[in-house]
C-alpha cells in the first residue's frame, strides 16, 4: 500500500487541514524508463504554498487530489532506467507520500549518502534552500566584502545560511527574525552581527531600529518575507542596492497579495529587485555543493534541521513554517 | 528686480496654490567663480513633485522659502567663469524665477542654440525626459529585436519617446495612457503597435487587456505610473523580464504611499526591477545625443511640447502634469 497526503481542495488564505487528505492506495505502476521512489525524508518549504494556488506561476498548480509536491530524499524501490538500481538513495522533485512514480526524464538524481553524516544534509546544507541561499547572496546579490547585508526571515532554512555565506565573504550581516529566542539563535549560532525582532512593531519603528544599526544603509537585502519587513528595509537602501526577491512567506497565506508600499526607495536609490528561483540553478548546483562541503568541514557553515515524523504529521508540520515554530530546516521523517 | 516662484509650505498630497508664492526680490548677486542665468525656458517634471517632500531622496528636499528646483534653459546673464560670457545660451538645475545665482562647481551647461530649430528642444527631445527614455530602455532594460515592451504613461515626456526607440531598435510597443484621445496619439503620432485606456479600469480588467495583446507576457516594462496600472503590468511579465522603474506619478501627490500589490509575480517570473535617476547618466549625454540628434533628421522621433507661458502660471501649469492635462513635454515660458 502507499500512503499519499494528497491535495484535495485549494486552499483559502492560510491553509486547513481539511485542505488535504492522507489516503491509502496501490503502489504506483514503474513508468517506462522511470522509476518507483521509496521517499524517506521531505523538504516542507513555503514555496509549496504557492503551488497550491491556481495561479501562474513558475510550477504548474499541484493538480487537486494529487499528492503534495516536495523535494524528497528516498531509495530507489524499482528501476526501468539503467542509471539507477535499487537501494540507490536519490533526491528530487517528487511528493508527500511513501512512493512517488517518477517518469522517465525527470530531475531525481543519485546522492552519496557515504559522504554525508545524515541524509537530511541533502535537504539542508546541500539541498534546495542552501541552493537558494549560495545563488542568490553570491550571483545575484554579489556581496563585497565590507558592505551591509540585511536578511528577514534570517532564522529560516535559507536566511540562516546566507547570513553565514555573507559572513564568509567578509559582509557585516543583520538578520531580523519573530521574537528574541530566534533573534538569539541569529547571534549565537547563526553569527550574524546583530538582530532586530519584528514582532509587534509597525513599519516606521522597524525601519528606524534597521538605521540606528546601518546608518549607512544596506547594501544588500535577502528578503524571505516581504510585507511590512520588507517595506522597513526599503527604507534603509543604499544608494545602488540590491535586494534578492527570494520569498513573501508573510502573504502566502494572505487572502489577497500584500506586496510593499516603499518601492519609491527603490526608485530614488537607484536600487534593484531580482526574483529569484532555485530551479534555475540546478545545472550549478554541483559547483555550490564543493564549496558548502568545504565550509562544513572547516567549522564555517552551521546548519540546523527541524525533524518532525510521519506522514500524518504533514499538516501540522508544514503549517510550522507559517507559525514561526520550525527551528531551522524543516523536515518531514516520512520512514 | 526678480521674480521668483517660492515653495512656501510643503504639500500634504496634491500641492495647493497656498503652497506657493511668487515674490519679488533683488538681483542676486553674482557668486565668486559662479554666473546669473536669465532662465528663459523651465523644464516641469513629476520629479519636482518629490523634491517637494521632506524626505530622503536622490536630492535633498527643496528648502522651504527658496524656489522651486527646476531644469531650465536661460542666457548667461553675468559670470566669474571664464568658460562662460554673458549671452551664451546654458542648460542646467536652475529654478522656477527670472534669474538663478549659479554657484562655482555646477552643472551649468553650454549648449548650441543654433544646431536646433527651437531651444525647447533642449527640453524635450533632448532635454531630461529624453535621455531618461533613451538610457533607461538601451542601457538598463536592454532590448532585443522582436521583444515586447509595455510603457505606462505612454503618452507623456518619457513614455512617448522611450515607445519611438524601442521601434528603432525592433521591438514591439505597447503604450498604456489616460483617456482615448492620448490613446490615439499614441498609434497616430507616436508609432505604438497597441495602446491601452487605463481609465476606470480595475486591476484584473487592465491585466486582461495586456494579455490580449501580449499573449507571451511582457519582456520589458516602462514604469513611469505605479499603482495599479502597474500592477496590471507585473501580472503579464515573462520570464526574465526587465523593469525599469522611472516614475511613480500615481503616488507622488497621494497622502500616503501605494507601492504594489504583485511584486510576487517579479519573484516567479525572476524578472528585474530597477531603479533609475537619469542624472546618474549626465556624464553620457552626448551619446545619447548624437543618437537622438540622427533620429530627428530621419524623421524617427516625433517629439510634443506642450509650452505654458508666464511665471505667474507656474502653478497650473505644473499641475497639468497630474491631471493629464499635459500634451507632450510641459514646458514652463519664463521670458
Amino acid at each position: 500500500m502507499n500512503r499519499r497526503f494528497l491535495l484535495i481542495r485549494r486552499p483559502h488564505g492560510s491553509p486547513a487541514p481539511d485542505d488535504f487528505a492522507l489516503v491509502e492506495t496501490a503502489m504506483p505502476a514503474l513508468p517506462p524508463g522511470g522509476l518507483i521512489i521509496r521517499n524517506h525524508y521531505a523538504s516542507l518549504d513555503p514555496a509549496q504554498r504557492g503551488w497550491m494556488d491556481d495561479a501562474p506561476s513558475y510550477m504548474p498548480p499541484i493538480p487537486l487530489g494529487d499528492a503534495v509536491r516536495a523535494a524528497t530524499l528516498g531509495v530507489v524501490h524499482a528501476s526501468d532506467n539503467p542509471a539507477f538500481v535499487p537501494g540507490d538513495w536519490v533526491r528530487g522533485a517528487h511528493a508527500l507520500e511513501d512512493y512517488t512514480a517518477v517518469p522517465a526524464g525527470s530531475f531525481t538524481r543519485s546522492i552519496d549518502i557515504d559522504a554525508v553524516d545524515r541524509p537530511t544534509l541533502y535537504l539542508s546544507a546541500l539541498g534546495g534552500n542552501a541552493m537558494t541561499a549560495y545563488f542568490g547572496l553570491l550571483d545575484i546579490a554579489k556581496p563585497q566584502p565590507g558592505e551591509t547585508l540585511l536578511v528577514t526571515g534570517a532564522a529560516g532554512g535559507v536566511g540562516s545560511i546566507v547570513g553565514q555565506i555573507a559572513k564568509i565573504v567578509g559582509c557585516r550581516t543583520i538578520g531580523i527574525a519573530g521574537g528574541s529566542e530566534k533573534c538569539d539563535r541569529l547571534l549565537q549560532d547563526f553569527g550574524f552581527d546583530a538582530a532586530i525582532d519584528y514582532k509587534g512593531k509597525p513599519v516606521a519603528d522597524l525601519a528606524e531600529e534597521v538605521r540606528e544599526i546601518a546608518p549607512g544603509g544596506l547594501d544588500m537585502l535577502f528578503e524571505n518575507v516581504g510585507g511590512t519587513v520588507m517595506d522597513a528595509a526599503l527604507l534603509n537602501l543604499a544608494q545602488g542596492a540590491r535586494v534578492v526577491l527570494c520569498g513573501l512567506i508573510s502573504e502566502y497565506n494572505a487572502p489577497e497579495r500584500i506586496g510593499i508600499r516603499n518601492l519609491w526607495q527603490v526608485l530614488v536609490q537607484r536600487a534593484s529587485i531580482h526574483g529569484m528561483i532555485v530551479a534555475d540553478y540546478i545545472p550549478r548546483f554541483a559547483e555550490a555543493a564543493d564549496d558548502i562541503r568545504r565550509w562544513l568541514a572547516e567549522g564555517k557553515l552551521h546548519v540546523e534541521e527541524d525533524v518532525q515524523e510521519g506522514l500524518e504529521n504533514a499538516y501540522p508540520a508544514f503549517m510550522r513554517l507559517f507559525s514561526g515554530a520550525n527551528r531551522g530546516k524543516q523536515i518531514l521523517k516520512i520512514v
